[in-house]
């Protein structure tokens, strides 16, 4: 790991971060200025005025995605503030561009409440095609995205969505391996926060908005699942939960189960970590059913490491790190969301798209192992096998 | 013009505008994305976490300009809101890359008055080394620009001291041509918006903060200066003024002048058109001292073609378009503006710098004539030329 961070930074000074803005068109002469600025964009400029959707074809404004964050909850960092979370968002921009093909820019910005960030991705919305929040802290990170869904371009919040995807896409397969019924499966989440929650509704099939929760007909569904928080499960009538809690609380837990991991997930399939080095322990694991399912997501340090979870019995396990078999990371996903929803012109993007997605994402290993519940971010045109499958199952 | 429209148009379908964000970095296998994404990107934000000033060597925050415009005040066709705005600002932003090698992205937002514009600027300025203001109408711009003095970083209202540059670098010279003082000159200046009053303020050599103005040490100065609005010239005392007018009128028309341009031009030396076409006319210029100057600014339309000035006895004529001589075009002046605030690690762009700019640019026409008041945008390497110069005169 300290070689991968000596290396990181040198690459970052090397080319003073990662992206870069080239122009599209070239100007040699005053005839090329002319056309690309006065007096030819002038022309253009009167076209999108009489019919404000012609900027998606003239200009950058049909095909660029914003990454936006207030670097309030930047990986397993915390609030390091909008210029440290930089790097990250930086390279969550290249990424959609190298694995898209669709033009990202990020931007870190200086703001304190929901209501500000919202206002800001409001304001700054007619540059881009799409916005994707990002590690921006929970609660906050709710009702910012939801508030923004009437935005008419897609706002996805990829800690929330993109991690929800890849888990259940890796835990269809998952419980392929271990040879149980996806629907029959018992999980526990260690973690409430923006992933946590998150991944919750994505494995129960919900949607919901702040309190107001409600299951999605014929969408896969495991059969009970419980969230921790640092207090212990979440369950109906807990007094010191947030409205989110509260809402996944109403939908999941059905034996109303409470109290911390070690004695709650006895007899469950599946634990899932969502929150920081050494929250899944052995112990957890030793209580849990025959052939038990670790994903330990924590970055980029894992709530378990994989060699100590297989020792307390782990069957199949995965984590967020290229450097072990099975990483589940949201790369996965989120360049194939934008660009489904740009191929489609999404307005927002629905359950039923991302459902979709993790169908799709499953599909692509054709024969699950312990070693591999899902494929790597180099499958072959992976964004462009997912889009045809999405759109192909849309259509359908 | 038509063709040059239609030309405009299908070059900018072509490449769904002119902007490209591209990858710095190679991304082909596992071991790229630990160093440009999790986990190396982490050990980066924890540098800057630590070093908020790491940012700028790590991250593309120290190299890129923001083109921020809320659309209300777009090159000659008014108040057409952002994402009309878009071609425009993707423009400028390109020929920042072109000519000065920063990287540039355009933001255009939907945001109201003056506080709401100042508040979007200090949120987004963690992402960038620098802001430039464009296409934002007065007398808002005026406000803006001022309150964002203190952000740390420069923050450039290209309407206003971009072209104040440019017309104090082509007047110097054309007062060569004249064989007159550029100290003996009486100036008319027909526009009083965001280009009229920086002018007017550059002309004089004078530093305004809201309605307080003062003269500036041992700067070049004109020997008098009246602006006209659409009611007349600015005079002290006239009641229907704002504070930004009523700050010029202050320092300018020294006899008290009132009245239109027809009148009160009688025996001025120049007049500098930043309004719209058919605002300068063969009368007003019919009235003025001997070989009269006139700066005919206004894009794509000119107050005043310069066939028609000649005709009516101007002397020396220039526009801001491409196909007359003497092109007096901003892009003489933001992209090295831009590159000296990032070689100096200007924390704001002072009258200081704006003269020396000025002073650079027009001593590059070796012996000014009545076709070569300026150089063309496309004199070999400009920015660097420019650049050296002004570094030059600063440590001097």
């Amino acid at each position: 790991m300290k070689d991968i961070a000596a290396a990181a930074i040198a690459v970052h000074q090397k080319h003073q971060g990662k992206l870069e803005v080239v122009s599209k068109v070239s100007i040699e002469n005053a005839d090329d200025l002319s056309l690309v600025y006065t007096p030819g964009v002038g022309a253009v400029s009167r076209e999108v005025a009489a019919d404000v959707t012609k900027a998606r074809e003239l200009t950058l404004n049909g095909r660029t995605v914003a990454i936006i964050s207030d670097g309030s909850a930047v990986l397993g960092l915390g609030a390091i503030g909008p210029q440290a979370a930089l790097p990250v968002m930086e390279g969550k921009a290249l990424l959609i561009k190298h694995f898209s093909g669709l033009d990202s820019f990020p931007l870190v910005i200086d703001a304190r409440d929901s209501s500000e960030i919202i206002k800001f991705v409001r304001q700054v919305a007619p540059t881009f095609s799409a916005i994707n929040l990002e590690d921006i802290s929970a609660p906050r990170c709710f009702e910012i995205e939801e508030s923004l869904q009437d935005l008419g371009i897609p706002v996805f919040h990829d800690d929330q969505h993109g991690t929800a995807i890849v888990v259940a896409a890796a835990l269809l397969n998952a419980a392929k391996v271990i040879d149980k019924p996806y629907s029959s499966l018992k999980v526990g989440i260690i973690g409430a926060g923006a992933a946590g929650l998150a991944v919750a509704k994505m494995l129960l099939g919900a949607n919901c908005r702040a309190s107001e929760c409600s299951f999605v007909d014929n969408l896969p569904r495991v059969a009970d699942l419980v969230v921790f928080d640092s207090k212990g499960a979440l369950v109906r009538g807990r007094s010191d939960m947030n409205v989110y809690k509260q809402a996944v609380a109403g939908i999941s837990n059905k034996e109303a189960l409470s109290g911390a991991p070690t004695s709650v997930l006895s007899g469950f399939d599946v634990v899932v970590g969502v929150s920081g080095p050494g929250t899944i322990t052995p112990e957890m694991i030793a209580v849990m059913a025959d052939k038990p399912v670790v994903f330990a997501m924590a970055n980029p340090d894992p709530e378990i490491m994989p060699d100590l979870a297989r020792e307390a019995g782990a069957y199949v396990v995965a984590t967020g790190r290229s450097d072990f078999p099975n990483q589940i990371n949201n790369v996965l996903a989120f360049p194939a969301i934008f660009k489904i929803a740009h191929t489609l012109q999404l307005r927002r993007i629905s359950m039923e798209v991302k459902i979709a997605v993790v169908e799709a994402l499953a599909s692509l290993v054709e024969e699950p192992t312990q070693d591999e519940i899902i494929v790597s971010p180099f499958y072959p045109d992976l964004v462009g096998v997912l889009t045809q499958k999405v759109i192909t199952k849309l259509s359908s």
